[in-house]
């Protein structure tokens, strides 16, 4: 009974290959990547195949059998992401895997090389039909890929928000959620000037985190500060540089938020260098919590979450909107904003008392 | 004129069938893991399929076309990739990307589910023909997978060696001479009684590593005691965990070579709980630099290499194993031991006095 991907109605190579007035091969060559069309006819290729509605299908495969089996999860290894990536992705598909392995669906990851468009890349990926289904990473604020899906009609759903996706199935954690505990939690504890880490890049999640902290600050009458803002690489580098510019700012917030707890480890010792305690003389709140941040002295106050079952959910989100599994996967949204639990540690852990 | 994979021989889906007694519809839907085959049927299909030298073809796409124009990277998401991984694999494939793409193959990563048996695996993602060659990593030192692709006739190349992979292709980081190196500079100021750490699964590094130790020590006639092994999780948790054990050896360790970088960080934890500096009290030397050991302090003394350069490398040798690519990638072997480069810190910048 269950099988991915409903059979849609789609334009054959022969009509697409008549609109162009090239042969059905080069067509086909085109499509499938050869190295022997030349870059020009290719991209002709692709743009008529997308503005038709086309979707071409490497070999014939999926228009005999409609499916593939294979749910495709697209990855950017991009410098920043490889850096970060650590156990996240590997943690997310193995949730993943608990669920389409039921229905004998084949997990395959879909690296992006750094050097090409994500766009561009996920383009080709739905053209050759490697997939009967897809999963993107990484949204971006606005992210051109949400539309390509939609209009190519493959069942797909995101791991992150975008403005681009209103409709669309996603699951993301709970950044604002995240920033708001922290927020409270430390103007509880007397701050008032708190800072916070942002990426400099367009990922949505970086926006997510500073609205959220714009709007906590605001609830608690405290004015926002854009100084206060440090943009920085998710990474121990990104977290040094945080350190640096905190000190170097006038009237130096008591407290700071990350957005990445690798950054925690360079923070520490940048700011240590200068004599400054973590925990006793600066507060240090982190989205979220990792096997090294236990190691880091003092204990990183932070937020756990089980990313494997963040797989799961992420998972039913996605067959719940492909036909041949829907029956199975009844559910009231396809939207889910993933939660996380404060764990105190001590990197927070002192009141203030002086007033800055 | 570059296309993968030679047009290769093989028994039809009609003499599988006719030798099984089965539908043809039965085996094509056992081979493609539909789920209404059951699972006795299934299982009798791919031993069939194995043994007569079947390379089932999930659409009959390579029949036809010969390529799929995609390479797979398999690689384990078991608990302990998991926690390890960071960006060691997306570093990888970035220059596994760099050359495949000048010739339009597309890499794509098959996660093995953790509960899954990776030879199983492999058998199912070659028995659906899902790629034209393969990588295979996390290589045992008795790897059935080796003999899997030999006699399905699939190019590969192995991210690691076996004992099973005697004249197959690999890329292997030099366990060897980083052991050797680390104890030779640890003779030098004075160690005699030095410990390492080992995982504890049958991954073929591990036995790399330790056979190096152990030659390491007897060219400076240093007597090897199996105490000093300490099996661990190449984790923060094992290098805690190897910390503690140290603490408890009588006539401790005057010196420890680490397996893995991550593991610095919970041996530093223990050892300095017990009031013992790294780095003055006792050498630490970790095979591989890792960002988040630059943070350490005191500096960890470890190993670099280009791991983007160590995915090109492996990326020619599979295309040179490849009759469509041979020519372009001439070599004299496919075998090539990865080297490191000693990253001096501080981790052991000391001279042992006394004798203990």
């Amino acid at each position: 009974m269950a099988h991915g991907g409903k059979p849609r109605p789609m334009k054959g190579i022969r009509q697409l290959a008549e609109h162009l007035d090239i042969s059905i091969g080069t067509v086909s060559r085109a499509l499938n990547g050869k190295p022997d069309v030349n870059e020009e006819t290719r991209k002709r290729v692709l743009a008529a195949a997308e503005q038709l509605g086309y979707v071409a299908n490497q070999s014939g495969r999926s228009l005999r059998q409609g499916t593939t089996n294979v749910i495709g999860l697209m990855i950017q290894s991009s410098k920043e992401t490889v850096e970060n990536s650590d156990n996240f992705f590997l943690t997310v598909t193995g949730g993943l895997q608990s669920v389409f392995s039921r229905h004998n669906l084949d997990l395959i990851m879909l690296p992006c090389p750094h050097d090409e468009d994500p766009y561009e890349y996920l383009k080709r990926m739905v053209a050759r039909r490697i997939a009967d289904a897809m999963i993107i990473s990484e949204t971006q604020r606005v992210d051109k890929r949400f539309d390509l899906l939609a209009k190519a009609k493959i069942p797909f759903a995101a791991l992150g928000r975008s403005l681009s996706g209103a409709q669309h199935p996603w699951a993301d954690l709970d950044f604002d959620g995240v920033v708001n505990c922290a927020v409270d939690r430390l103007v509880a504890q007397g701050h008032r000037r708190i800072a916070i880490s942002a990426p400099a890049s367009e990922i949505n999640l970086g926006f997510v985190f500073v609205d959220g902290y714009r709007r906590a600050l605001e609830r608690h009458g405290i004015a926002y500060d854009p100084a206060l803002v440090i943009r920085a690489k998710s990474s121990e580098q990104g977290g040094y540089q945080v350190g640096d510019e905190l000190l170097r700012l006038q009237d130096r917030p008591t407290a700071v938020i990350l957005i990445y707890e690798l950054m925690a480890i360079g923070l520490y010792r940048r700011v240590m260098e200068s004599g400054i305690i973590p925990g006793r003389d600066i507060a240090v709140v982190s989205f979220r919590e990792a096997p090294r941040a236990k190691f880091l002295q003092p204990a990183l106050t932070c937020f756990r979450t089980s990313l494997h079952d963040l797989g799961v959910e992420l998972a039913e989100i996605l067959l719940s909107s492909m036909p041949a599994y829907s029956q199975e996967y009844p559910r009231k949204s396809r939207q889910t904003v993933w939660p996380l639990d404060l764990i105190p540690g001590e990197s927070d852990a002192f009141r203030l008392t002086t007033t800055k």
